[in-house]
């Protein structure tokens, strides 16, 4: 669909097929993301719409993948500061979610102060777990780093125990290079 | 759920009893907002909760209101000029949605330039509508207007005929006053 100003999205860019390996989801995400940014720099838009191909993504994939529960963003909080760096809730799809968290606490607080995904298997399991939804077991929070700076975490939940494996790990880090890149950041 | 800053927040919020009357979700999702935004005036934090709510509280509604297929914001697009408004996608849930809209154009930019709710029961009637998705065939607008600025507007859509009424309105109405007061806007 292209409006009179030649923007060009559809929401068909949520759609993706059944029975698609996680791949050839993930590789859709990547190329939708990279259309929606072409010429669209601004940060909360292209977050909002990432997310969404995310979330959508996650429903088509098979397995414990289809069990993604949250599927969203935090990025540096503006009022926080660099002795006290905070993350503050950007655009997502999924549940009412925590709104602040300090670097370094639980797992969103851990890959941003660490600036390395954390892939965990069961977040009960991990050290200072902060559990804003009972039913997310597993998650994956990628760093977004630009200019050696934490400009933004990727994060996503699962119901399940054990939902993210390297493919995840592999495809979400190349999402993360992507968004870092394809955004001007405040 | 309290983190250690005391945060309170939790996905809970977004869990809304099925069989609720339209009036008790909306009332619940006013409620939850007013919580949400205190000590909290980040207006993409407070969208991104606000949509979740509003997607949720939908979910669990009667009727057309459970056929809703996209909650969300738009904010004004900090890049446009007072001369050439335009809006800019914000938090939302559902499908990758249009990034911008001018002023006046379709439901989102009449209800933007007029700063009046447009309830619009069939889209494909209405003069210029831009159609994102075409699943959506009902749309309800809302302007969230401070200080005389359209600063956002409020923005539901739905796949079916006339998904929307007085009663949307009047709730929305409401939560466009909360979310406006609620924010520090750009």
């Amino acid at each position: 669909m292209t409006d009179d100003d030649g923007n060009k999205v559809h929401a068909d860019a949520s759609t993706f097929s059944s029975g698609v390996t996680k791949e050839e989801a993930y590789e859709q995400v990547l190329m939708q993301a990279e259309g929606l940014f072409f010429e669209q720099r601004n940060w909360v838009c292209n977050l909002a719409n990432t997310a969404s191909l995310l979330w959508h993504a996650y429903k088509s994939m098979p397995g414990a993948s289809a069990e993604v529960n949250w599927a969203g963003f935090y990025t540096i909080d503006p009022l926080s500061t660099p002795q006290k760096p905070q993350l503050i809730l950007a655009p997502f799809q999924g549940a009412v979610a925590c709104q602040t968290i300090l670097f370094g606490r639980g797992v969103c607080g851990t890959a941003a102060l660490k600036q390395t995904t954390q892939l965990v298997p069961d977040v009960r399991l991990f050290p200072g777990h902060i559990a804003c939804d009972a039913r997310s077991l597993s998650e994956i929070v990628v760093p977004i780093v630009v200019d050696g700076r934490t400009v933004a975490i990727i994060d996503v939940d699962c119901a399940v125990v054990g939902g993210f494996d390297e493919v995840d790990k592999r495809w979400l880090e190349r999402l993360g290079g992507l968004v870092g890149g394809g955004c001007d950041w405040p």
